[in-house]
């Protein structure tokens, strides 16, 4: 674990930096939207999904470099849904990561635009050829992430969630929610090193159903940790969702039955991996601390 | 000009066709994500930037296929940013295109969402191979279209134009504005077809400044018939602008200095057709009717 601690930092510092370069400071009128896509860019978080790139990647002895630039990529579009997912008509959130949302340190309108922004350079970054060398796998990598963030994935899932407080929705609906809403974006992050490797598809095949694994997991113990925490752990507001009425994972399974689909989960995750043997070891830990996790 | 209105008629019709394909009915609890994202995308509108895309690529002899195509993704992109400028946060508008706006019809939050996912697609659409075999020419039209509608295009612009009601602007800066927030996807409009045949670099040039002094004509007159009419000639709201204490062109340059600007810049965009002779005869009646339309 301490390994895994290590390389949080790691990843996490390297990834603040390639946000740095791809986000400069812009003088002009303008400033306050480019200020506004750097506060919420920058403002730390955990990096998960950074993280899953890379150990992904290493899989494939994949280029650290590219692999960081593609997991920057994958900040810039994971934040933009942050931003417009805490937005007033939205899920109205006033804190993430422990300090004011965008909307609320700048505007609606600002926070509105720097999300807009975040997305479209999102795909910019993997249009450069900083990313590879080969236009074709460039446009693998646009192609799977659009189709993961688009209304098939991340903003089906989104929408799915704002509907869940009006309509009674059933287990697999949720499951079905959260794999839209989290899961398409995490499972992108473990393919990515994939693709940028150009490896056939066993490999892949394998990573993809870890990554769908991983995904539910996650969102599992967000349920569970949304019940059990305190702002201050979270650094966000908790036990909103239940506020709201919306079912949750934890008021569909109970705290005792979504713990043991946890396990049921985790089992089948680690199955995936034997096929990488002790190169996969690095995911085994993260999907120990992800099981585990207690913020 | 009788060529240009069926020309219109046509290139509308095969976009919006085009929309239809890429914007399936969805069933389930998201549907009225997709709904959204259709009721905006296919409610009319004149279809200017897909015309000069057909035009601009009719010079390079580009398969009419391909053009719909990539006319269909500039018409996602354009219809996303006219969704969110027209949430209240934004402009604040209520009429669009002769119709409620779509927080109006949905909600603020679907249409956030809506726009979003627009925008997504929009990617998604120029990555597919549908659009031309060779990868490499998808990801300059990624890449070009991205850096068009981000900070440092549209988006921007639309950062600028929101501060211009707060900000005593000058001249250069509400053209500055004004070349971000429509020029950008204008340009990129006329560009596209260039990008697909893969042609050199002078007629490229030439193009590129015809579009930028297009664009530039296009917001002028904008602004002109802005002044000049009423909801029922244009279907959204008039002179709001002005209402909301922002500079507009008219204000800056007067409405005879507006128009004497029209000319001059009419004058120089013609002289940049003529390398292309009698092909670029569709861009020049197109250019006319940008000059002289009335609404």
């Amino acid at each position: 674990m301490v390994v895994l601690a290590n390389l949080f930092k790691e990843i996490s510092k390297l990834t603040e930096s390639e946000l740095d370069k791809i986000l400069p400071i812009v003088e002009g009128s303008e400033s306050r939207l480019h200020e506004a896509m750097r506060y919420s860019s920058m403002s730390g978080g955990k990096r998960v999904r950074p993280l899953l790139v890379v150990a992904c990647g290493d899989l494939f002895d994949v280029d650290r470099d590219k692999l960081i630039r593609v997991a920057a990529a994958v900040e810039l579009i994971h934040t933009y849904s942050l931003i417009h997912d805490d937005l007033p008509a939205m899920d109205n959130d006033g804190m993430r990561r422990g300090k004011p949302t965008c909307h609320i340190k700048f505007d609606e309108a600002t926070a509105i635009l720097a999300g807009d922004a975040l997305l479209t350079i999102g795909f910019e970054v993997l249009a450069d050829p900083k990313i590879h060398p080969s236009a074709d796998i460039r446009i693998r990598l646009i192609a799977e992430l659009s189709s993961a963030v688009g209304p098939r994935g991340m903003v089906g899932g989104q929408m799915l969630d704002l509907l869940s407080s009006k309509i009674k929705f059933t287990k697999s609906e949720v499951l079905r929610l959260q794999s839209l809403k989290t899961g398409a974006l995490i499972e992108f992050s473990c393919k990515a090193g994939a693709i940028l490797s150009g490896v056939g598809s066993r490999e892949t095949e394998k990573l993809t159903s870890f990554a769908r694994d991983l995904g539910l997991i996650y969102q599992f113990t967000d349920d569970l940790l949304d019940v059990d925490s305190t702002l201050k752990e979270t650094g966000k507001m908790v036990n909103k969702d239940a506020d709201l009425g919306k079912a949750t994972i934890v008021s569909l399974f109970g705290k005792k039955g979504a713990r043991k689909e946890v396990s049921f989960l985790e089992e089948r995750a680690l199955k995936n991996l034997e096929i990488f043997q002790e190169k996969g070891e690095v995911l085994g830990a993260l999907l120990k601390f992800v099981v585990n996790r207690r913020n």
